[in-house]
């Protein structure tokens, strides 16, 4: 069969298999889960010895101790998986919600109630987790799952659909609602990314490149995750005492996320004060500097380099971060429109009107005021489960939980109106 | 300047101005909207003038009657498009709005807010009146308007961009909020198309075939209106009191627009009772009828041919309809899924059960019960406006008012807060 034959195939068969996550109530899909989780415990040993083909070959290929410990799955780790389904499947059923209700004056009931998109596709790289965490936020919400994982770690994410799908068995939910697309042939990627009407929607997880791919190549409707070049403007009113541990925490917690700050902005009238604390706690936590001409003239002794355009553009992923001298809320903005990537923005300000105009004039996913721009997450947003971060504004726009897999229909109800 | 050229000045011109519709209040915008009505009032006979030019030249390219009457701007309908304008002035602003609010354990507040897109781009074709609608919506939603009409209401289009941009001059609002992309130059819808970063949103509205050349091309983010192959499903609970007025007005009422049906589904254990009346009423109707064999049975005298393949997948647009017979609820469901277009989808029945299934069943933007399909309408549905029905999951579906014209922020504001 070519690619295109695989996807359709595998396409129909989840769609079909839908049906019987439509007519499920909450609770039995809520049941099923945990079915998975129960699966998933009791069959570590298999997951583990798979995992270990997948550890085997990486091994062999070379391949870098970040990237294998990634793919690496431990007996704590399974049960992380298996406790991860069981969190889910304790979250309030995202189904059916009620979003508008009206009654028009013709008589007639009108509600726009939450229901699934149908089938959607996970394109993701080496972790073998998302396999199961992504499968169980989707069959949580409804929908059916084809899920396309790294060739990396193709041992693994058999094991587990393999033993989710059996798990299922037990259900009134059909296993075919989730299916595992084969990842030794790159051309089911662009497959599924093309299977416009067969597949509702894809979600990319992974690096930039990837999702890159997936939004240009892709005819069936995405929703680009990822790149953030985030900023932490510190206004003239900013209690400083606040802001370095804003500073540090945006930058330094865990500087390989989307959510982690790359550029730091001051505000002129405390730039005197403020640019050397901060450059040094900066400095003094790792991070490599880069400023405009400005930041350089207050740098002191700390060293600092000066920032190019390219600089100003970068995700770096790394300790190291861009500093610049800005002359109000509005020439903070400026820059943020000019280099950020509409992710995350945080200002650090004792006045509500600065505060305001700074998220007015701001066109990004979050908004942070006072606080870290690590706080763009699902988890410490206390939504339960994250599929991932949305850094495009069609649909959902940062975390993205159980509601975010969702869309929505009208349901109208009559008694034999016409439209006259 | 080169297609591309034009419309990244057009859109970066119109990004600038948007910060003016970031910072207005919602009073200030729906102001803005009247002294829009008050100048198209003030200045219809320019408007009437131009349009002149538009039917002159339509009338010289032997125009169809159809396509001549939509272009026509009489002072009535330029009346019509200003009280268009001052209707949507007065809806509840859509912006800032509080979709989720809570206080996580850390006592940061979380904040999810209503925000505009920013700049969205508008493709159409011939009726001028959607260049003053669009462009209200769109002011009142805070984004700006990169508008693309037809070449064929060039001189209308001009004219009533030019009265609405002179009108901003005395508000708090840039002119520059609405923008005129020329349409003698083809390449620039495909330069509108592809500019990615520069536009937030493409929406087109007209033909099928403008529709899919829209979201087969773009690679910005798009939402697709359009193609309604509409379902009546009569059920073998139906009153068939209410059966006959809703199959009639769901067919006949305006043909020519995407939510009327175009397929007629009758429980088998009624088909013998119901099929011969309803046949009748069609074709009373002046509808031209297509069936199944069991239909086909069951006609008598009616005219009617054997329905092929591609008559279940059609939308006529005009008197024309199918007409099939089903075992249930799952089997009519089964014909929807197959040949549908997920737009609109009707069930008569005074069974709630089966109601119930046929909902959960369906795929599609809205489900009617015991009504029209004719229904599925901003207007009808009170959304006070409607910029198009999206036929599309993402974001917005069904008819979209003010409200779909917005995305969303997180607004997380903390006391220094930092993530440990």
């Amino acid at each position: 069969m070519s690619a295109t034959e695989i996807i359709n195939a595998l396409a129909d068969s989840a769609r079909a298999a839908a049906r019987t996550l439509n007519v499920a109530t909450g609770a039995e899909r809520a049941a099923a889960l945990n079915v998975i989780a129960d699966a998933i415990t009791a069959r570590s040993a298999e997951i583990i010895a798979a995992n270990e083909e997948d550890m085997v070959r990486a091994r062999a290929a070379d391949i870098n101790a970040s990237l294998l410990d990634r793919l690496l799955l431990t007996q704590a780790r399974v049960e992380g998986i298996a406790n991860g389904a069981r969190q889910v499947s304790q979250l309030p059923d995202p189904l059916g919600i009620t979003l508008r209700h009206s009654t028009l004056p013709n008589g007639i009931d009108l509600q726009q109630i939450t229901v699934p998109f149908g089938v959607i596709g996970m394109v993701y790289e080496a972790r073998p987790n998302v396999t199961v965490d992504a499968a169980v936020i989707l069959l949580m919400s409804g929908n059916a799952a084809l899920l396309r994982g790294s060739s990396s770690a193709a041992s693994s994410n058999q094991i587990l659909v393999t033993v989710m799908r059996d798990a299922l068995k037990s259900t009134k939910i059909s296993p075919d609602v989730i299916q595992l697309i084969p990842s030794d042939d790159r051309d089911t990627v662009k497959a599924l990314l093309n299977a416009r009407g067969k597949v509702d929607l894809v979600i990319p997880r992974g690096s930039a490149s990837l999702i890159r791919m997936v939004v240009d190549e892709s005819t069936v409707p995405t929703i680009e995750t990822g790149a953030g070049v985030c900023h932490v403007y510190i206004d003239e009113f900013a209690d400083l005492e606040k802001a370095v541990p804003i500073i540090i925490n945006s930058k330094v917690q865990r500087p390989s996320v989307c959510n982690a700050a790359e550029t730091l902005l001051i505000h002129k009238s405390i730039a005197k004060e403020f640019a050397p604390i901060a450059l040094k706690a900066l400095h003094d936590a790792g991070v490599v500097l880069h400023g405009d001409s400005q930041t350089l003239a207050l740098a002191g002794s700390i060293p600092i380099t000066a920032a190019t355009e390219s600089n100003w553009c970068t995700e770096y992923g790394t300790l190291e971060m861009n500093v610049a001298i800005v002359d109000s809320v509005d020439a903070a903005s400026a820059h943020i429109t000019k280099y950020g990537t509409q992710h995350t923005e945080a200002i650090v300000t004792e006045n509500k009107a600065n505060a305001q105009r700074f998220i007015a004039l701001s066109d990004c996913a979050a908004v942070m005021v006072n606080t870290s721009t690590r706080f763009t997450d699902g988890e410490q947003m206390g939504f339960g489960a994250e599929i991932g971060i949305s850094n495009q504004k069609l649909h959902a726009r940062g975390p993205m939980g159980l509601e975010a897999m969702t869309t929505t229909t009208w349901i109208v109800t009559g008694n034999g109106q016409i439209r006259s």
